[in-house]
């Protein structure tokens, strides 16, 4: 376990697996640098334990399930949820040292959620906001892709959508998000980044859905409300609506989102949460929601499909941005306007460490003039 | 080569092939971190030279046998079966250092033997015993495997047979072994443990032994006499016999096992030496004899793949124990009592190399309560 | 990058890539331990860039050419062939410290040549004579293959042409070559190793040859001029004539070339230069001419394809031996007299490295007695 230097808080609540991953059978995998195994118990409650035996460190995941208890595949040692030992080959006494780590697991946003630092601080009420993911008025599924890179890469990524315009030509990206002017703000935990593009062309994605959906064909005002949540959840408010029907609330990127009148228009959610696995490779859950047509099947599948295939043109760019970080390890990177949120995003971040590992290097940012 | 902190001691014979596997042409292997090109000369005997040209280092055995002698695939230098270089292209005197290292090589028991030590002490009287690979009354045969892992934890593998009820529980484990009661001993140079267990059901491979040969379904007495011969030799006495006809000798695990009256059993023994590759790798040799039904060749290639199979469970287990090994380098292990075996065999090995290497670090063991 | 300690000099000319290699598309290749981007300008004027934008360090190679300038593949910067960046998304002002690395560029004898080191110093008189390589004159064809091993194994390969007889013994080697004698000579830049064999035998790649041009098949005289030209260029003239006529000059290996009659032979060049792409592997360009029956196109490709399969032969050597040196660092090795061409190359190379930076180390090399 490399944990000193890590770019990421421990006291968190990190997304582990999707809902439907976890069962009665034992998941492998590995969040902040740490093996865990991952089963639910016989009361549906998910477990996670460090996916070491106490006695030779084979991995727990290649074991067995037994009731509440996971058995040990070489010398079948017994460990129940707590992590602590409960049966030895041969011997009657067991010792009581004898157990493995247990993480603070809860299930919310069908996602179960683990704590990999102080379990005494894993408060329930601190886990992201992505309601959108079982709310009833929203549709929405998606998928999980471990991508090799540094999760604050996809939160970069995530801050800055001009690269729609580059990366996702084809489908979301056209040259109306690289110029259009966007707002950054930011709280205590949050960083949001506002970009409202007033009468343009829609992008293929939204074109298709707006044709479909209202019979329109027009132009569109289109928005990007994107909120990043510390340590790594990005949630992002999108759509168009038809150009001029009050989607742009009074004052644009400055004014009140909650003046915006929709009704012409469609939204989706961009729900986003980034778990490290390592220091230089992540867990990407995301799923995409809408509050439109909502039993749709063929809509829900189609979605998932496409914005499947977005990310995967963002995941060939993370990895190399990964490699060549790697091939320049004291690399001094300029930031650009268009970086505000990401940088707004990484001092949150640089904030969360600090406050556990005071002496965490951070890697030093400078601005562009 | 990085001999200095490796795990095992030098002054040893250690299987480096199957005999069948050295003849007229040349085969490269690595012993204790030593790459070795193998061959025989006319005359049948092994010769075992260091695998790097004198020149250009040149893996020899990317070249060709003329007669007893290699010739370099790159140059054409020639070296005898002693290592000393016989020839060099384009010129008349040879350089009288130009040689590569000769490893003393003798062929025992189905195997051809290397010592890569101190020559002197190469006192063929050392081979470990595994007469049973070739004595015409027993029927035998075996395999070779590279397990990607410390040769020492097949040895804990064998020293401890509990390990088949959870790792092989559709063939040779059962409940039984694991429950059974043992006794474990030890002299200079060899550590025994031996279980007999009475009255029980048999495992599915040896049931359906003893119903082929003798007709008989009912319970059974069972024996593992499991013997170690340092530092990489295991040799275990294996069998069934109907209950209560005697097999077990007066005074169980206590008792003088020449009191033993097998006559209504069936008994193999499971030949293994375990040859360390590099630090974290070795190759496995093994073989199954038994001494009835000699001449049924569907047996013997019965057994082979059987015991090829279960092998290859525990090579799932020890590649994954040395990947956690690797991950926690500071992890200090605690015992059980099912360890007593192999912890005598570690702390035999550990003599022999301290003797070599007086600093050798050794990994320090705990005993858990 | 780590050339501090490179075993190349940084200011030469290196092949970077057959002209028909770059055009109207980016190309990634590395040069010296650098990663460049190359491509062709609307003029057809090559440009090679350091291949890392200089926000994020996605490798420019992953973007696209819009006119003369690269456009990357994340946020859009823009940079121009001299490498400065032109516009950014989203912010009228440019930073005037946004640039990558531009690198001299040129192109000849049918290769991109760069310059990694001090531009100021690039000049195009330093680019080797390869002119044979489009030489009406001659028909000349060839490949660039990656080899895993320092450039210079490359070199030494081919400045002792004894191990063909070893290596190649099915098409271009046979015993002569390894018993007939040579002589070494070398100047400020060059080395030469020349080789003279009267009334022999020809190998099978030259008798056929023979056969086919001049309806010749008896013996001999064969040759072998090899011409370094530091720090990574070997040109080899070779060839046979019918024994006896005249082609082996007065003097024989010390004789003077020019007074050789060769109106009963054929000539051929094999043209190598070998770039390095980091300390341990390289760009091995080479290409075969023969200045005879020209508009043979089957003649042509069957040279290709016949010296592509003799490469791969050195290939495989080449690889071996850079694996052996990795496992034996401190080897030191012995030079025997068939090594006195590749010796004269090294000092060559290391001269040029150590006027470069003067505290680089340079392996120690000892005759052998």
């Amino acid at each position: 376990m490399k944990t000193s230097n890590s770019p990421f808080p421990l006291n968190a609540w990190y997304a582990a697996a999707y809902d439907v991953e976890v069962g009665r059978s034992l998941l492998a995998r590995t969040i902040c640098n740490q093996k865990l195994v991952l089963y639910r118990q016989e009361n549906g409650a998910a477990v996670a334990l460090e996916d070491a035996c106490w006695h030779r460190l084979l991995p727990l995941s290649m074991g067995r399930l037994e009731g509440d208890e996971v058995v040990c595949g070489y010398h079948g040692l017994h460990f129940n949820g707590q992590g602590r030992c409960t049966h030895m080959p041969s011997q009657e006494t067991i010792n009581p040292a004898a157990c493995v780590r247990s993480f603070p697991a809860l299930e919310k946003h069908r996602f179960i959620w683990i704590w990999p630092g102080d379990p005494a601080l894993a408060d329930p009420a601190l886990v992201p906001d992505l309601h959108w993911n079982h709310d009833p008025a929203w549709a929405a599924d998606g998928k999980v892709i471990r991508v090799a890179c540094d999760y604050r890469l996809v939160i970069d990524n995530l801050m800055d959508l001009t690269h729609e315009t580059f990366v996702h030509s084809s489908s979301i990206g056209n040259r109306a998000v690289a110029e259009a002017p966007f707002v950054a703000t930011h709280g205590d935990r949050t960083a949001t980044v506002t970009r409202w593009m007033s009468n343009i062309e829609p992008p293929p994605f939204w074109g298709n859905q707006l044709r479909a959906e209202r019979g329109y064909t027009g132009l569109v005002d289109r928005w990007q409300i994107i909120r990043f949540e510390a340590p790594c959840t990005v949630t992002i408010d999108v759509g168009v609506a038809e150009a001029g029907t009050g989607a742009i609330p009074p004052g644009g990127n400055q004014g009140d989102p909650a003046l915006s009148d929709r009704s012409k228009g469609i939204t989706g959610r961009v729900l986003n949460t980034i778990t490290p696995e390592t220091d230089k490779s992540c867990h990407y859950f995301w799923a995409f929601a809408r509050n439109y047509n909502l039993t749709e099947q063929r809509l829900t599948h189609q979605f998932r499909e496409g914005v499947s295939g977005i990310f995967r043109e963002d995941e060939l760019v993370l990895e190399a941005q990964q490699r060549a970080i790697d091939e320049h390890p004291d690399h001094e990177f300029y930031n650009l306007n268009i970086d505000a949120g990401s940088m707004w995003a990484r001092r949150l971040i640089d904030g969360l460490v600090a406050k556990e590992r005071p002496n965490q290097g951070v890697i030093p940012i400078r601005r562009a003039a």
